[in-house]
């Protein structure tokens, strides 16, 4: 039994960060403030410019703050969005004919855009997961308070879904999943594959990502009660705007 | 509704990193040989030099490659660990005495180091978490097939845990959810917080991650059949070594 006879001192730069990231998470400084610069914390603690440095990394990191080329670091403050992964999926949100989305924005404005449907051959994982050569794919990007988080590819098993509002744009009360149950395929059962890796540069693009944020990115299949698979979701998110929470019991 | 005429064709850099994907995942490259430089890519598909960039890019973010300076980039072959969120902390896995460990590593060799034992004053989260003011906390790394993937710090409010073999660095058969049980405080029901960002120096220092490979940040919280909360777990894991799997029912 090792007792540490001081408090677990963590290094310079992090007790920096964590005093700055409590004025931002305290409202002292505000969304759009400029941080104290590398010279201003140099001063202040006495310590080397790559120290300094190594504190504002954190926060920028942290998705807490943005470096503006030559101009400094700025607080950008973003509350992250809670994913519930169960709670939003339950049959009392879908079924009620409620957007899942609605659930997931916690009440803040949130907006779709890029939409496209298209039909396509099934790659890789999209075919071994639906079984079938075909699929139709919704793709779109959502944007929370102005700002782009997510991009989702919905694949669906072609014969399954054609002749249904799952292929057009508007898909009705409840959305995909309230269409699923219409054709007796209700979800019952999901699965979802947790990543995380540096976004492709049209990844970046789209989600306005600056340079050094990663992505989560959450593959979900989706299961009818007689086990056939009958969606598969992939979605890259901003990793600096998300939290993903489960919720399971021993 | 928009059919597409032709197959969605993702740009020629992601063709180039799915063909020398497959080439790996086949085994037609294997860990440690080289994969072709910039050079022969720009001549073998007549590209310019940024496009041969972002085709091996794709490659180093997904963790299969990793770039050697000025040497090349090389194959980097390691079977993610795919962690069943809930399957893994079942009562038939701890109350049957296994480590939660042999089920993580899917039969591979593991190992775990750098454990520390300490009694601290709790910080932020712990402390609102376990509604306590000091914390003991087990701090200790874990290696699959000789690379480190993984540095956890287990926290359990003092008053309860003092006097028991979790603070020993053996804690017996079953670990440490076992020894909640002998308490009378054994787990029943759990909330993990999944992030993503990229790593402090010294996490990226003890995780041995090469440049540009993020982190996926777990926060465990553990729940007494009372609702009293008996452990927080704060994991950091290298992002190219896992796929976290979180099954639930709609």
């Amino acid at each position: 039994m090792m007792e540490s006879p001081v408090p677990h001192e963590p290094p310079i730069y992090r007790r920096i960060a964590d005093r700055l990231r409590q004025a931002i998470l305290a409202g002292d400084l505000r969304d759009g403030d400029r941080l104290p610069g590398e010279n201003a914390l140099m001063s202040e603690y006495g310590i080397a410019r790559a120290t300094a440095r190594q504190a504002l990394a954190v926060l920028i990191n942290e998705g807490l703050a943005v470096p503006k080329r030559g101009s400094g670091v700025y607080v950008r403050r973003f509350r992250p969005i809670r994913r519930h992964g169960s709670r939003r999926l339950s049959r009392e949100q879908w079924g009620a004919g409620r957007a899942i989305w609605d659930s997931d924005a916690g009440g803040r404005p949130y907006t779709v855009d890029d939409l496209t449907i298209t039909l396509e051959p099934a790659a890789d994982e999209a075919k071994r997961v639906l079984d079938c050569d075909e699929v139709w794919v919704r793709r779109r990007r959502y944007s929370v308070d102005g700002r782009p988080v997510q991009l989702a590819a919905s694949h669906f098993p072609a014969p399954l879904v054609r002749d249904t509002s799952i292929v057009l744009p508007d898909t009705g009360p409840g959305g995909v999943y309230a269409r699923l149950r219409d054709l007796g395929h209700a979800p019952a059962h999901f699965t979802e594959e947790v990543r995380a890796r540096m976004p492709a540069p049209e990844e970046a693009e789209q989600l306005g990502l600056p340079a050094g944020t990663p992505v989560i990115v959450v593959c979900r299949a989706a299961y009818a009660a007689g086990g056939t698979a009958v969606e598969l979701n992939k979605m890259i998110m901003d990793a600096a705007s998300y939290v993903l929470q489960y919720d399971f019991d021993a």
